[in-house]
């Protein structure tokens, strides 16, 4: 049944996005914090109100209502007084309580070489602003969390001072005192036994919050967890400075399916991976495909030894199910897998073949082949699909339309708006079909065209959508002789799938991943799959445009 | 001192080829050998002979001489021997040895389920495929090592069996026993318990390989190290199936810098960044700028708070000097870092700012405003430079030439081979300088017409060199309202950097990369600084070409 003293805490708004390359607008801060509150999250660190004029206006914004938050509760981040004025009278403090938030948690120096050379004041005074501090903002209504920063390094370079900033902010009404690993340099065997000594000779309810530096910051989350704390920070996908924070979906996953504790409801655990993909469209910040649980590598298999045994039990070699994370198997079809990832993938797109025929033999060569010269089918769901159906055919469908010529233009008069003009000549049931297409680049004009010219004969290229496209550049230097690998992706309807191109030319290269799409669409398929879960296209590095 | 008898073990070669995305060709697999080898690592396990192709002909070209490695052991790995064959007669155990590999490191079931519904075999079978394959090779003169697959799951089910695995492989002779969290899905507590009792329970030397699926792949394979394993399995930046194996660079670097083994030389430390870089350009695959140690923005700062704590003392927000595993600190430009970090990017740069003077804060608006339209100057050094000179100069610099138009032709004609074509028209010094180039794509092909038309007057330009090239589309959707931002990398003789353009038009924003480039190489710089440490471009979705 679900825990309701745990408490779990997100601070992908404050602590989050000091992730390299993240610039989040206000409405995508609440676009994320409705996310984090859909999954069952109990608290939302939604900024620094006062310090970053975003969040300000994150909070104010929030406080109209216009957020609607139905299981979380907003807190706002700031820091303690500073030395030597009185809380009441500090701007940074009262900006806290403008932003009306039901928690504030404020970040107070545990480190007495903190305290000393960064805050530069006496050890007696910091607590006074602890003390202070937090007394002013719990008498004015406010649930306090304190966030006391190089905890671990702190108690173990004075162990008294970091025990006495607990006690001092317990006393003064905080109603959890987070240790944080803020240089994320910790391991878990002292973190384990730091929470469990500082709760012994404190009894105060205890955090954890956690950084990656060390590669641990999930292990020392759990690790601290085992060891009293009651409470937990994180961000999604493990957004934030340097290495990160730790990941939150990780810590809710591991405590709900391997600790038995349901800090969020099951059914909301089955949210975990949309959830994650949301938020990841929001940040425009992916998540690495091997991100545990949530990540489109998570639950995929490649290598032929796993995949014959995947035919035989799926939980052979998986530690959980995936659908309770919202996830899904998938195999992925590469050389390395040969006849058996071929068929377990042909199963999985709703085609009947038969173990070992010469279909799937012939269908295993070519991918082989063509992977030499640079496709990649991994992820080019629908070119695998149609090269498949060829080989389980025989040999290439009636194409519904020939190629005659294509062709770009970029011009940059002077003093006049650059433009971007593709043309392409087809010709369908004996028909020249020439349609013209202006884009912001030459793949999108070049898509734009091939609408033009096709669409009034084909209705269903209509819903066809673009919705994506990475370039990658393979063997050679990039002057002569590279080859470009094009990965396109697509929504059609309800689905989203992927096509690949490869050519010297990454023009050309495009034009073949985007054939592909237009193709795709066109085809008969035998069923409806399931739609296939959203999965962001690897990183790829693009020489030219 | 250096530990003599820890065994550190890379299985970049066989379990880091099944990371999604990786292809690699036998002289990739050398070139990584060969990194692996240099950081002092002791065992390097170079694929699995016979079953794939490709790791047969490795090892071949390895004995003979090719490889040259100066501390590492090649080991080659495969299974225990078929069921119901004799291990002398199966062509699988001779292909280990025809490998001529001092190791073989040998794959057996520990796990009752597993020997019965995957290997569909008895129990007892299992344990004599164990033990006629170990000594067999042992016979042969291989020195053997065993990973005990799903070890930790096995364990748990079916406790005696597991052991009885674990003994049987050291009477016929195995080294170390490496127990296996084949599936991932284990935590550090029940990792670290299992390994002490198996330890305790055998007395046979024990190894630790782990997969990250629960996100505790390093946490997991420190806490086995803890308990008593003398050997520990990782991978090159994680990389692996699924989650990925424990990370053999996070691995090292915790043992060294925070256990104080020094499993490597210290001085071999300084090369893990450095190396992790290199074996990245090999694999194609990048491993996040969050890794650990190695990552690009492993010690990267970026907000405001802290970039003032950092001009006091850095160690007041490192977890260690970056300069022993060969990285070093960054700071990031961002609205969110404000003048403190200005001032502290101007300095890095060569330049002396005065504290709080107008320029500073000038270039903090500017980028400020930028970064709204779209910009990010966080990976663009180059770029940034020259705004940040403008400032301080307070105005432009004279433009060296000026452009008056552009255009680029994409033509695919039917039967004829595709032409890209670029031209460009400039003015410099009164006289008007056109010129046309090809390439393999627009970028390319602009990029080749500037230096058609430049390097004659600005012999400077020669060096500057096109290396890699990323676009990202920001807000709104692919088709109108869109915004590309383009980052262009460069290399320019010695020196790797990166500038930055956002225009509607893709084309358009390359363009603007690629001019800014030419301006960087063609101003004037105060000092040659040192050579900033080569990042790897962010992960970047590109819409249109």
């Amino acid at each position: 049944m679900a825990e309701h003293g745990f408490q779990l805490y997100d601070t992908t708004l404050r602590d989050g996005t000091q992730q390299e390359g993240m610039l989040l607008t206000v409405e995508d801060k609440l676009a994320v914090a409705r996310r984090i509150d859909a999954l069952g999250v109990g608290f939302i660190e939604g900024g620094w109100p006062g310090a970053v004029p975003r969040d300000t206006e994150f909070f104010r914004r929030a406080a109209t209502g216009e957020l609607d938050l139905r299981h979380a509760v907003l807190a706002a981040f700031g820091a303690t007084r500073r030395p030597g004025v009185a809380a009441a009278l500090d701007p940074q403090v009262r900006a806290l309580l403008e932003a009306e938030t039901p928690v504030v948690t404020l970040v107070a120096k545990s480190h007495t070489g903190h305290v000393r050379h960064a805050l530069r004041t006496t050890l007696a005074e910091n607590l006074a602003m602890i003390d202070g501090t937090v007394r002013y903002l719990v008498y004015a209504g406010r649930r306090v969390f304190v966030d006391a920063e190089h905890y671990f390094d702190g108690y173990q370079l004075n162990r008294e001072y970091a025990l006495a900033v607990v006690r001092t902010a317990a006393e003064a009404g905080a109603e959890t005192v987070v240790l944080c690993d803020t240089n994320g340099g910790s391991l878990p065997d002292e973190v384990a036994s730091i929470v469990a000594e500082t709760r012994a000779l404190t009894g105060v309810p205890l955090g954890i919050h956690c950084h990656d530096d060390t590669g641990c910051a999930v292990a020392n989350t759990m690790s601290a967890i085992d060891a009293g704390a009651v409470h937990a920070q994180g961000t999604a996908h493990g957004y934030g400075e340097r290495c990160g924070n730790a990941n939150l979906f990780t810590v809710i996953a591991n405590l709900v399916l391997k600790r038995g504790r349901e800090v969020v409801p099951l059914e909301k655990l089955r949210d975990l991976a949309p959830t994650g993909r949301a938020i990841a469209e929001v940040t425009q910040v992916p998540p690495r495909a091997a991100a545990p649980y949530v990540g489109s590598s998570a639950f995929t298999h490649k290598a032929g030894l796993h995949a014959s045994a995947l035919r035989v039990d799926p939980n052979l070699y998986q530690h959980t199910d995936p659908a309770l994370v919202g996830s899904a198997m998938r195999t992925l079809v590469s050389d390395l897998g040969g006849r058996s990832s071929i068929e377990l993938k042909a199963r999985e797109l709703g085609y009947e073949v038969a173990a070992g025929s010469d279909e799937v033999a012939r269908a295993a060569r070519r991918v082989k082949q063509l992977e030499n010269d640079g496709y990649s089918f991994e992820s080019a769901d629908a070119s695998f699909e149609l090269l498949l159906r060829e080989e389980l055919a025989g040999g290439p469908p009636p194409a519904p339309f020939e190629v005659e010529s294509w062709s770009v233009r970029v011009l940059a008069p002077r003093g006049a708006e650059v433009r971007t003009e593709a043309t392409v000549r087809l010709v369908a049931d004996g028909r020249r079909l020439t349609a013209t297409g202006y884009g912001n680049g030459p793949v999108n004009a070049l898509d734009t065209a091939l609408h033009s010219a096709l669409d009034p004969c084909f209705p269903a290229l209509a819903r066809l959508e673009l919705t994506d496209y990475r370039v990658r550049v393979l063997s050679g230097e990039t002057g002569s002789g590279a080859t470009a690998r094009v990965l396109t992706s697509f929504r059609d309807g309800e689905r989203a799938w992927r096509t690949v191109g490869v050519d010297g030319n990454t023009v050309t290269a495009s034009w073949r991943a985007l054939l592909d799409a237009v193709h795709y669409v066109l085809l008969d398929r035998p069923t409806e799959p399931a739609p296939a879960p959203e999965t962001p296209a690897p990183a790829a590095a693009a020489v030219t445009g």
